[in-house]
């Protein structure tokens, strides 16, 4: 079946572009990026601080299968209310390094919304390593978990 | 005259590696990038806001010579004291992005030490830019300025 996140990451470069349509009113989608309770819901992790702001950070938490924990954060160095957030992302303890996150929220009609997310790495290499160990797919079930929960807050 | 802060920029990468040594010790070397008195001294900029730790943000902002203000600002990824500062960094109305630097200290005798500044641009294109407008050269001057003013501080 096609995925509905598309990922686009040419040769040799450092970065990738993810976009994906949801069927949701673009202020829900930003919402599903901002607030703890949808967050927790689609990333399957624990918020434990999440400042939506200009020069705000967060700091998730998930529990691997084995009972392990594994953190997430990063630093907001831009954010435009239902329009876009910059900024940093790193998963800690991985081999991935920090990455700089651009999300662009769009309104496509009243119902539907649109979301392109540009991630550039620390090196081509890292880019090529997430999307060797599964990145594409992971994403798009995390995004189809996005429009399920979103869809009870309409 | 030879460059004391030296630039490298692979072709067609969208990063640059920035390093010079100093004739002061590491720990003043890495004041001279968290204490606002010494910031303000040798990037002649006015601190607004500089916290100085993980996740924590800052503000700087310079008159142009017509009396312009010209905002700079970033968030701190990481901070580890006298060792490294990953941030980012933005140059408002300015055509060069969002940078992701990683500052990396290094300590070499008790009173010489040397930096090593890693920029990953948003594209090889703005990293070119920069590299055009005279961005080596004015580096080299303020690191220039920074050896001088952090001299009274030891």
């Amino acid at each position: 079946m096609e995925q509905k996140t598309k990922i686009s990451a040419e040769d040799g470069k450092q970065d990738m572009v993810i976009t994906r349509e949801f069927e949701l009113p673009v202020d829900l989608l930003f919402r599903a990026y901002v607030d703890p309770e949808i967050v927790e819901q689609w990333m399957g992790t624990k918020v434990l601080k999440l400042e939506s702001k200009k020069h705000g950070s967060y700091q998730f938490e998930t529990t691997d299968p084995r009972g392990g924990k594994l953190g997430f954060h990063g630093v907001i160095h831009e954010f435009g209310p239902n329009k876009k957030i910059t900024r940093t992302f790193e998963m800690e303890g991985a081999p991935f390094g920090v990455q700089l996150e651009f999300l662009q929220f769009e309104r496509l009609t009243d119902d539907t919304s649109s979301l392109r997310i540009r991630v550039i790495y620390e090196s081509a290499a890292q880019r090529d390593q997430m999307l060797k160990i599964g990145m594409p797919q992971g994403i798009n079930m995390a995004h189809n978990r996005l429009q399920t929960v979103a869809n009870k807050y309409k």
